[in-house]
């Protein structure tokens, strides 16, 4: 076993009617808060206004607009706000995207050049505002880890930042808020959640706790997305999705293992730095020609481990089991409403070299990946994809 | 699903060769530190000493001589040490005895009455020492969890005591410090981790995401540990029950779920606080007892579901399927070592009638459990325990 830290400094507060507990979580922290959050559908559906109401013994500020796929500008913006106005908490109101974006600002707060060289070098954070945030849609997990992901535009960069500082101080999770999440973002939310899980559980040393922790959300999302797509309100599909979502990127899933090189997410990145698609949905076009890619000799046991144990696959030839369980992945995907291909979704060749030359820049080594993917099985998986 | 919280803000330090981390780590706590630890052992092995030379800049205190089921005489004199010294840190080396009776001695610090009506009533804790720990073998859990269990002999009470403020700030999780840990004790510790497991695993309500945390837990010590006995320097197989053992405890393993009455730790508290047998080996001999109280046709699928998924039983008839799940829980007791009759560990039934008495004045009501104990159930599973 590989030696490992564990550290989950965030208190979760899930479940329904929770709410009525944020004005005491945050007092302690401080007076002036800002509020971060995406588009207007937590405007339309009220919460805004329900947290706003909750809050009137605090001084309240707020930085709306954030992006899907969050954009550097707007963390410009979250930190001088920040700066200006001696913010002492941030308040994220929405899903890992806006969670992300205001992780960034909470580092940004405390700097006294650009964010993004933050971004570039997480050494030179040192100090960060708190963060409280209400979740809205299970993807991500940014609510109990200490990471988030910041495209920018102007050099078509898409990166993650982790430092420690940047877990959450406390999330809600309440499931009844992600029962308006349409099926496209339920369905991406659970591809997401689904590759978090695959690019821990798919390396070379794992071990059979965590397998088995890993086993038991994969068996989870496929269990309970076609649940949540048909039936949206029902609550225990969305909390269960939810709870999944919270453990995906924490690191419990990967403590003894070896570590991981994330290729999925890495040839990902690169496709939504390009391209504004949904990333939940580029994982799940990318996700089963990855595994094709990385099928052999060598890696089919665990492959047929992943189709016994989590698609109750059964039968002794290890690579026949392998296949079907790759290939069910890929049929679930299609079931539950994603395109199998980057084409759909308006994703052309074009960039395809570039993106092939960028990984290595922004990304730890594809040669450390359950199978090593070098510059040509990047254009590989990128071309089945298409 | 029900609403839950999840804390998990102790700093885990888990693998080989940590121990140099430690002088940084306790740093920025404070300068005056009391080593809490109990008998003989870990002078013998070197490791007090080891732990001591790598202290030099500290000013060190010692309180030796923890109990097995420690003692809230041990509390108090290390809350006297605490005060008299002004002590800042606890650095607790050894098992879940050890850390228990310092995470009483953690709050009791800064109280100025008996530590002992802290743990009749936790309500009374407003401050704790911070806690780093040396675990040295893989059982309880306490390394990752808010609680401890103290005994006082001369009211005959075994009682849990629970409160946020006595999560280690740190602990230090090196399995092969287990390596030593004798057949019968890494027997017992393997039988705690699976009670705690299925404390939390039957009960009404469960959810499929930690139905499977609790399935994976429960394979893994069932897998390593005749490993761990058969070959104590395994390292992999006492690295896995040491992971395990973290988990088992900290809340992870029951959220969403119904809430737990723990019933094979409310009996066996009773049994130990008259009896004084090791913790673990009394939940062995309980627990199948238990367990065959608690199966009735309502209950079987979920003991079928635990014969399916973690003793790969097979077949249609669930009656069966949980019968054969009991009987091998069971038998897998007797193969590493634990005596299957309490009457074999020096246990009689002079004390039964007061023991089920007490239970409801020191635990929970266990007509909450997964199939209700009233007083005469509790005698009945004690007596099929004889």
């Amino acid at each position: 076993m590989h030696n490992f830290n564990l550290y989950l400094p965030t208190k979760l507060f899930f479940g329904q009617n929770r709410l009525s507990e944020l004005p005491q979580v945050l007092k302690p922290l401080g007076s002036r808060i800002l509020i971060t959050y995406g588009g207007g559908s937590i405007i339309k559906s009220g919460l805004l206004d329900t947290v706003k109401k909750s809050l009137r013994d605090f001084t309240l500020f707020e930085l709306s607009g954030i992006e899907p796929n969050p954009r550097i500008t707007s963390v410009r913006d979250g930190a001088a706000i920040c700066k200006k106005e001696k913010i002492d908490i941030l308040l994220a109101i929405g899903g890992g995207s806006v969670l992300d974006c205001t992780k960034n600002i909470a580092c940004g707060a405390y700097y006294d050049g650009d964010p993004w060289d933050l971004v570039l070098d997480t050494s030179k954070i040192t100090r960060a505002l708190p963060i409280v945030d209400i979740i809205t849609l299970a993807a991500t997990g940014s609510e109990y880890d200490a990471g988030g992901v910041i495209t920018n535009l102007e050099t078509n960069e898409k990166r993650a930042i982790i430092h420690s500082l940047l877990s959450p101080y406390a999330s809600f999770c309440d499931p009844s808020l992600t029962q308006s999440v349409p099926a496209w973002h339920t369905a991406a939310g659970a591809a997401d959640i689904m590759s978090h899980t695959f690019e821990q559980y798919f390396v070379k040393d794992g071990n059979i706790l965590t397998d088995g922790f890993c086993e038991a959300m994969l068996r989870t999302v496929i269990q309970m997305t076609p649940v949540a797509i048909k039936d949206p309100n029902n609550y225990e599909a969305r909390a269960q999705l939810l709870m999944a979502s919270s453990f995906g990127c924490c690191n419990l899933l990967c403590i003894g293992r070896s570590a991981s090189a994330w290729p999925c997410h890495a040839i990902e990145h690169e496709i939504s730095a390009f391209h504004d698609i949904t990333h939940g949905v580029g994982l799940a076009i990318i996700t089963p020609h990855w595994m094709r890619y990385s099928l052999n000799t060598e890696t089919a046991p665990k492959f047929a481990q992943y189709g016994r144990n989590v698609w109750n696959l059964t039968g002794d030839d290890t690579m026949v089991i392998a296949r079907e369980a790759i290939d069910r992945t890929a049929q679930f995907f299609t079931e539950i409403g994603i395109p199998s291909k980057l084409s759909d979704v308006g994703v052309t060749d074009k960039h395809f070299e570039e993106m092939a030359d960028h990984i290595p820049q922004c990304w730890s080594p594809l040669t450390d990946a359950f199978v090593p993917i070098d510059r040509n099985g990047v254009l590989e998986i990128l071309k089945n994809s298409l």
